[in-house]
């Protein structure tokens, strides 16, 4: 089972409130908000989902890369690699 | 009336994708999805957030800071002072 | 002259800075000191190239793009559209 | 050791190179080289030093943290912990 089970409903409430937001950011638009008070909200809704990610990356490294890891080496490395391909993602994104 | 008035439906569309990228995470935590797989599909809705600011700012400086600008030499410094902290949250964002 | 001019000194010493930095981080390599220095130290420079980069983004807009907005509309628009695509470029970086 | 002592060379070759932009970036702004062009070489060695990041990142993960989880599970979860904090603020930088 995933690592992030325990804390599901702690993820759901985080990605509810980013969808508030970006639904504010529709009502903005429609309403004609001047651009820079939009910008700053995008901003806001953006590290939202940044901080949401690096929630689920540290829990899914906690539980599945270190429990792969006291498997084998190997898959320990494995999991380590997939990691390191979704972190760099988030970097460059 | 602010620079992005014509676009508006374009922005619109784009929020609403957006808004059901962010209802898709929230399924694929419900269902227990593979966190890797999770944290993939938050990459991708970071990036039509930025995608989103960038072409909203970019409206911003066409229509309002070159009409401040044309204005006055102050008008437009003063519209660019506020896109260049725009600009900063954006990038540390 | 580009808008810089003034302030060339000023960059200078930040890019001095930032060159002092990237040789920090060859004697933590050289070392062999503890990877996670090293990246706090990666961290460090990486922002201290934003910020520069945030700040000749701002002295340039307060200065050729204003100043092309004053030659005409569509000189203004043109700068914009340039500053635009390097402002994608640092967002995305 | 550090993880990152078999690939130390290829590592300061690396920065060795980053180095050199740096330097080229003082050299632009002596020459009061167009901004544009300067930002489009900030952007260059920013992405190069979040590679480098990210490669060191991922040996890092490789080497201590499958290490310290085959010791140990709360061996694993500090250095994850740790790990999980310099992911932050390269995310965030």
């Amino acid at each position: 089972m995933p690592a992030y089970t325990d804390s599901r409903e702690a993820h759901l409430r985080r990605l509810r409130r980013i969808e508030g937001q970006v639904r504010g950011l529709q009502r903005m638009v429609s309403e004609d908000v001047y651009c820079i008070d939009v910008l700053t909200q995008v901003s806001a809704a953006t590290r939202a989902l940044q901080s949401f990610a690096l929630e689920l990356l540290s829990e899914h490294m906690s539980g599945c890369v270190v429990e792969a890891a006291r498997t084998g080496r190997q898959e320990g490395e494995a999991k380590v690699q997939e990691a390191a391909e979704a972190i760099a993602r988030l970097v460059r994104s």
